[in-house]
């Protein structure tokens, strides 16, 4: 079995129910979420499995859920099978709770770094919010899943307490952007 | 010689022949050829130079061929000469088949990581799709060498067997999406 | 104070003296300068901080100057307040003349990679250079702070020079693209 099919040359791919432009704005969205999942799986790599325990397994289920998102975008036929579901989000939720418990109050923008696991969860903090753009697109102009949208919007504020937590457990404080104000609250 | 000229900063470019917007879909589409040129960099200095020499080498024939794609999407004047050839094309199927054969049989989505080279190939493997996406629509809304877009289709699927190479390598097996069919075959 | 609100769930979101929708090109600009930043955070965190002291500090600055940049093209009311000023971008210059001192001259392209410092500050140049892209298209279309847009544009220039020296402190060459002329001059 090879891996190529060539069946993509000219611009045009399949999708589930159909076959559409390759940068169609459906497309560009769950593309986006495949360059997410590879941050993740970096971020991840990057992590002490006993320091990290915790964070390893739940960014291990985001992994899962963020296939589950994937596969709603990518469904363009009639007969739909949603996987991603507002538990889901609530879930992300409990997680930022518990983890930002173990950090200090913040008001102030935070430089993003300070530690090889922060930075990396950094990127997939932005890159949450580059594929949460796309799925606005995407949920404005195409019928999709719209709670697919709500659980990026909650993943990017998952991935900030996790970059301050990893921070926190690296013992590297945050530096705080210099020029703004109390912005958190 | 100053690397900084200034002409550049009301928003223009000059490309080969011309000059253009710096937004145009052809300078983000060689601009995102670069982002992955520069991410195909960092894979390689993840890796050791014994257990990769293969990959190493092949990969710094990708970079320069990359190179090459983006000077052949630079030209839009009328006496173009391109360098992306079919065979090239070849030489990545080549190329995927060689580094397959190292691979166990695949049924099922994996999750992007596992091992550092392994999550480097993995964004490599993202962002050569992304690159691919602006080249559709470059190539559907003005004229350009059409192998550039078969070239990128091709260099994601080398990306996906070399991460699966890498992992093979550092001995950690794949994990399995849980909640997918059996998609490859 | 728990960090999700849930306002922006259904797409829009606020900026400075307005409310809009988050793939708007305003805030896909201020999103990218957030990526950016993200990726000097971890270019930062590679550095031995004795062999790349000054660029640590120079790095830092940078990184406050990206908020004040993005603060800029955050505000969409009557009455703003940009930070951004055409003395930020001669510092840029002075800054790149200073590294651009311990270079060897260069006259064909390179390619990005050779060490972990380099590959990452180039993988800051080429995001810098995506943030600049979504720059000039939010400069022609809505009313901004126009110098944001020549300061990521010197900004991309600085992080070249700052991938050659980083090469040059760790002891690598680097390799020219084979089939390319003599493009720098
Ligand atoms: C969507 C999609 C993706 C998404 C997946 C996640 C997402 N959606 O965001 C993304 C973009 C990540 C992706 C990536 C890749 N993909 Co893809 N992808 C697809 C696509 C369009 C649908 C796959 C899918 O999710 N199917 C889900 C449903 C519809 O199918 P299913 O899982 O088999 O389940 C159904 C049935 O099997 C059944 N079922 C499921 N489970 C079970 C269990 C039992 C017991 C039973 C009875 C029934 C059952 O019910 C389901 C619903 O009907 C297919 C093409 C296609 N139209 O099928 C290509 C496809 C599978 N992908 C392909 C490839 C090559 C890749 C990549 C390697 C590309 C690359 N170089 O990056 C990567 C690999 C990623 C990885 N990490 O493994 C190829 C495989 C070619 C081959 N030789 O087999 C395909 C076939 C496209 C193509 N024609 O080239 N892909
Ligand atoms: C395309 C391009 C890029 C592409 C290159 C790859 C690609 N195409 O995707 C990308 C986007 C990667 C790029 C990046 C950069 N670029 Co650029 N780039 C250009 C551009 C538009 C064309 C360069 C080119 O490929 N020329 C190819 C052909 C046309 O020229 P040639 O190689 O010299 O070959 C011709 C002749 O020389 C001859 N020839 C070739 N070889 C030989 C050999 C012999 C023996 C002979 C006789 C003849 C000969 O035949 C060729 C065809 O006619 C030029 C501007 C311009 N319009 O020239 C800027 C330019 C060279 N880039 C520039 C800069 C600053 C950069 C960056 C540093 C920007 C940054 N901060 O990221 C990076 C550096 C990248 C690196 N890794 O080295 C500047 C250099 C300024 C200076 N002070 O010299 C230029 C001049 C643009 C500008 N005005 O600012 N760039
Ligand atoms: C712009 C912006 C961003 C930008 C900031 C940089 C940039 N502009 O590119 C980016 C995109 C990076 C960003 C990121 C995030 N943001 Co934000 N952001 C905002 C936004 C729209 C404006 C904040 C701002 O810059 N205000 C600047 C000015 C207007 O306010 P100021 O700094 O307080 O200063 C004024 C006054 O305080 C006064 N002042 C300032 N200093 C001083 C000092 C003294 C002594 C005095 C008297 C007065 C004074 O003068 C100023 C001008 O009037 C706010 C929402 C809003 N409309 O306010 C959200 C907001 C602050 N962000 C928020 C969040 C959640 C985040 C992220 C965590 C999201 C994520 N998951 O990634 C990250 C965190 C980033 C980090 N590294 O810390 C939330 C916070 C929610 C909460 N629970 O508090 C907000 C409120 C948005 C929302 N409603 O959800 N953000
Ligand atoms: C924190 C601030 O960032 C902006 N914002 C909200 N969502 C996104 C996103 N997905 N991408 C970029 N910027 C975003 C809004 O302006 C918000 O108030
Ligand atoms: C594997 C699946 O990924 C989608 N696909 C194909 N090419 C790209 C690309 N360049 N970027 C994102 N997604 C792509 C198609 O839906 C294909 O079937
Ligand atoms: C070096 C060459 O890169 C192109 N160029 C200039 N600015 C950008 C940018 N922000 N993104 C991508 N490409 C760019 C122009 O063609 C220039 O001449
Ligand atoms: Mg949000
Ligand atoms: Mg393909
Ligand atoms: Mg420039």
């Amino acid at each position: 079995m090879k891996i190529y099919t060539r069946t993509g040359d000219e611009g045009k791919t399949g999708v589930i129910g159909g076959r559409i432009e390759k940068d169609d704005v459906r497309v560009e969205a769950y593309g986006t979420i495949d360059e997410l999942n590879a941050l993740i799986g970096e971020a991840m790599i990057r992590m002490n499995a006993q320091v990290y325990a915790d964070l390893l397994t739940d960014l291990t289920e985001i992994q899962h859920e963020l296939f589950d998102a994937g596969g709603d975008l990518a469904q363009v036929g009639k007969n739909r099978k949603y996987k991603v579901t507002r538990d889901m989000v609530t879930r992300l939720e409990e997680l930022i709770d518990k983890y930002d418990a173990e950090c200090p109050p913040i008001q102030r923008f935070i430089l993003p770094g300070g530690s090889p696991v922060s930075a990396a969860l950094h990127m997939c903090r932005v890159v949450a919010r580059r594929a949460e753009r796309c799925v606005v697109t995407l949920t404005r102009e195409q019928e999709t899943n719209d709670e697919v949208r709500r659980y990026l919007n909650r993943l990017s504020d998952f991935f900030f307490v996790a970059a301050r937590v990893a921070n926190v457990r690296a013992g590297v404080p945050d530096v705080e952007y210099k020029r703004g104000g109390q912005v958190f609250g």
